[in-house]
C-alpha cells in the first residue's frame, strides 16, 4: 500500500483515520478506554531502523525504504481521554496527517487501544462489582509478558488497588502488593513431613505479623489455627486460594473472631471474576485477588476496534461493504447528560460543527488533543486522572448501565449527519 | 518468599519445580507446546539492574537486593519440545535448582508458556481444518504489541504459512505475507467519487498481477470485473473480508472463470475461526487470513498451565487444597505409541525410573534438556523443526482426537507413582 501510494503520489493525500469499535462485546453496558498514553509513548519511538529496513528491503523498493527511514509522523492526533466509557461508534481516536504517515500506524494504534480497553472494560466491571474492597491484580503468568504489565496498567485504570507484577510498578508507578505462594509453605518440608508453622513463622521473621499467610495448602482449618499460633491476634490477613470460597470465608472469618484475631483481614483468591466476586458481597471477604480472568478480559479479551479511513483531502469516504458499513467523515463526540448527572446519549457529529443538544441537558466533549504537527501536546493525564475520570464516568451511568447481565449499551449513540 | 527463605536459609536448598495443566481448556483434545524457546532465551536476559533494584528497593532487605543483583540462574532445566503435544498433567517444564533461584521464574515461564501454547493450541486447530490450503496470520491488531509477535511465531509452528506482522518476519524469520486494506482503495476517492480502477492500478503498478486485489470494498461483482480489467486475466489473487464467504467464494470463482481467471486464486478473511474455515472446506477457497480467533486463542486465551514445587531436597511435597490437588515428585513423560505409529496414552512416571510399557508399544521420551548447570545447551530446535514435530505428532493422534467438538483428550494421561 505504501509503496503503490508514494510511487503515483496518493500517499501525501491529507486523510484521517478513526478508532472505534462497532459494538461493544458480549452484551456489555459499556467500555473504557485505556491505552491512549501507552500507544502516544510508543509512536514517539516509531522508527525504522537498519535493522527493520534490511527486512523490509526484502520487498520494499528504495525510495519507499528511504520514506521509512526518515519517517516521523508530522499530523495531529485527538481521542477519548484513558478511563472515559465508549459506546458502539464513538470516536476513540482520531489520527489526521498524511495517507502514509497515518496508514502505517493502524496496528500499531489498534494493538495497544484494543488490547489494554479489554482488560480495562472487564476489569471496571470487577470493580464494581467489589464495591469499596480491594481488588488485588494477580494474573501475570496468564498472559504474555508484556501483556502483563499493560493489564495491571490498565487495572489499575479501572479501580484495581495493586498488583503483583514487580515491573508495572516499576515502569507506571502502581501500588505493589502480594502474598506467598504455596510453594513457600511447601519448601518447609523436612524428614517428618510438612511444617506449615515454620513457613509462617519465617515469613512473619521476614515481614511481620502485618502480612498475609495463604492458610490453604494443606487443611484450611489447621492452616488458621497454625497462622494465629505463630502469628498471634495481631495478624494482618489470611489469603484462600481453593474451594468454595464462600462457605470457607464464613467459616475463616468465625474460627479468626473465636481465636480473637477480630481484625485479621481474609483475602480470597482463585478463578475469581466479576460475577464471582459479586457472589460473595454477601460474604465476609475483605480483599480479592483477580487473575486469569482479568488479563483475558473476563471473555472478551479483545475490544473489537477498528481504525478506518474516514476523510481524503477533506471529503467524507467509507466502505461498503455487507455488515461493515463505517460512517465517513472526521467525527468529535460529547456525552450528554441531565442536570441531575446521569448521561442520556453518546452524540458523534462531524468534527468542527456542535451538535443540537436539547436545552434541558449538558453536553461534555469527549475528545482531547494528544498531538499537534507531530509533537505531544503537554499535559497527557496522569495514571490518578484517568482512574478518577472513570470512577465519575460510572457514576454518572443510569443504574441499568452497572448490571452485569447482557444487554444493550448503557447509553444510545446518536450520529449526527453533517 | 524470597527475603524469608533466604534469612533462614531455605532459600539454597534443593528443589524441582514442574510446570503443567491441570487440564486442557474447553474440551479440547489436546494441547500444543509452544514459547519454551522464548522462555529460554528470556531467561539469559533475567536479570536484576539498577531501576529494577531501586524499585525492590522499597520493600526488600540489603542482602535480599545483593542476591538479586548477582541472580544467574544455575540449575537445570528439561521440558517438552516446542510443537510437541501435551495432555493434562505433561510435565511440559522441569526446572530444578534452589529454591531461590528457581522460584523467581514462576511468571517469566508461565507466561511464556500460557500465552504462546494457547496460541499454539488454537492455530493447530485451524491449521487442521484448512488442511492443504494455507493460512496467513492476520491478527496483530487484536492483541497487546508484543503478544503480537509470539502469537505470530506460535501459529508459525502450529502450521500457518505466512504471517503479516513484519516484526515477527524480522525477529524470528517467518514468511511474510498480506494484502492491502479497504483504506488503499478508498484512498482513490476524488471529486467524482470512488475509483476502486485507480487503485487496483496502482497496486498493479507497485507489486505486478501477482498480486491480491481486495475486492470487497464496494460491490463485489464489480470489485471482481474491476480487478480482472485492471489487471487481465493472470491476475493472482482476489481477497473478500465480508459476507457469507462461502455463498460469495462460490460466485466470485464462477465470475472469475467467466471471465477467464482461471487461475486467479480466492483469499477468505473476516472472523475466520477453526469451524468458519471448516465450514467453507467445501468451497472454491485458496487460502485464508485468520485474525482475532489466532490471538485470542479460539476462546481458549490462556493455556491454564501452572509452575508448582514438586520436590525439596529430593522428597516430594505437594498441596492438598481441595479440586487442586498435585501429585509431588519430579517426573519424566514418554508417549506410548502402537507399531502402527498410532498414540495410545501419555505416561508420566517419576523422573529416573523408565516406566512399565506393554510389550506390543513404542515409548517415545518427550523430555528433552535445556539448560545444563545455568548454561544453555546446544542444539535447541529451530522453528521449522517444531513445525514439523507437531505435523507428525497429529499425524499420531487416534482420529478422535482431531475432532473439533468438545470432547475428552485424545489419549488418556497414565501417572505411574514412585
Amino acid at each position: 500500500m505504501l509503496s503503490a501510494a508514494l510511487a503515483d503520489g496518493s500517499a501525501h493525500i491529507p486523510c484521517s483515520f478513526e478508532v472505534f469499535a462497532r459494538r461493544l462485546p458480549n452484551g456489555r453496558r459499556y467500555g473504557v478506554v485505556a491505552g491512549t498514553a501507552r500507544f502516544i509513548e510508543a509512536l514517539t519511538r516509531f522508527r525504522f531502523g537498519p535493522d527493520e529496513l534490511d527486512t523490509l528491503g526484502s520487498f520494499l523498493d528504495g525510495s519507499t525504504l528511504e520514506w521509512l527511514r526518515k519517517y516521523r509522523f508530522s499530523g495531529d492526533i485527538d481521542g477519548y481521554r484513558e478511563g472515559d466509557l465508549y459506546f458502539p461508534g464513538s470516536p476513540v481516536l482520531s489520527v489526521r496527517g498524511t495517507f502514509a504517515e497515518c496508514v502505517i500506524l493502524e496496528t500499531l494504534a489498534l494493538s495497544i487501544l484494543n488490547h489494554d480497553s479489554a482488560i480495562a472494560s472487564a476489569a471496571a466491571r470487577m470493580s464494581s462489582s467489589a464495591g469499596s474492597r480491594p481488588i488485588i491484580e494477580m494474573g501475570s503468568r496468564r498472559t504474555h509478558e508484556e501483556a502483563a504489565v499493560a493489564s495491571s496498567r490498565a487495572a489499575y485504570i479501572a479501580g484495581f488497588s495493586a498488583t503483583s507484577n514487580l515491573e508495572a510498578v516499576r515502569r507506571h508507578g502502581l501500588p505493589g502488593a502480594g502474598t506467598s505462594a504455596h510453594a513457600f509453605t511447601l519448601l518447609y518440608t523436612g524428614a517428618d513431613g510438612p511444617n506449615e508453622k515454620a513457613a509462617f513463622a519465617a515469613q512473619i521473621r521476614a515481614l511481620g505479623v502485618s502480612t498475609t499467610l495463604l492458610v490453604d495448602t494443606y487443611d484450611i482449618s489447621a492452616g488458621v489455627a497454625n497462622a494465629i499460633e505463630v502469628a498471634g491476634p495481631d495478624l494482618g490477613g489470611v489469603r484462600i486460594d481453593s474451594g468454595d470460597l464462600g462457605v470457607l470465608a464464613g467459616q475463616v472469618r468465625r474460627q479468626l473472631d473465636d481465636l480473637g484475631a477480630t481484625k485479621t483481614k481474609i483475602v480470597v483468591s482463585g478463578d475469581l471474576d466479576e460475577y464471582a466476586i459479586a457472589a460473595l458481597r454477601a460474604e465476609p471477604v475483605d480483599s480479592y485477588g483477580v487473575g486469569t480472568s482479568l488479563v483475558t478480559g473476563s471473555g472478551a479479551p479483545t475490544a473489537g476496534m477498528v481504525y478506518k479511513l474516514v476523510t481524503v483531502d477533506g471529503r467524507p469516504v467509507a466502505k461498503r461493504s455487507d455488515h461493515k458499513q463505517t460512517r465517513g467523515g472526521a467525527k468529535a463526540a460529547l456525552r450528554a447528560t441531565r442536570a441531575t448527572g446521569t448521561a442520556v446519549e453518546e452524540v458523534v457529529y462531524p468534527l468542527g460543527s456542535p451538535p443540537p443538544i436539547d436545552d434541558d441537558l449538558v453536553g461534555t466533549p469527549l475528545t482531547v488533543p494528544y498531538v499537534r504537527e507531530g509533537h505531544v501536546v503537554d499535559g497527557l493525564p496522569a495514571l490518578a486522572d484517568s482512574r478518577a475520570l472513570l470512577r465519575s464516568r460510572l457514576v454518572s451511568l443510569p443504574w441499568e448501565g452497572l448490571k452485569l447481565s447482557n444487554g444493550d449499551p448503557a447509553i444510545p449513540t446518536r450520529f449526527v449527519d453533517a
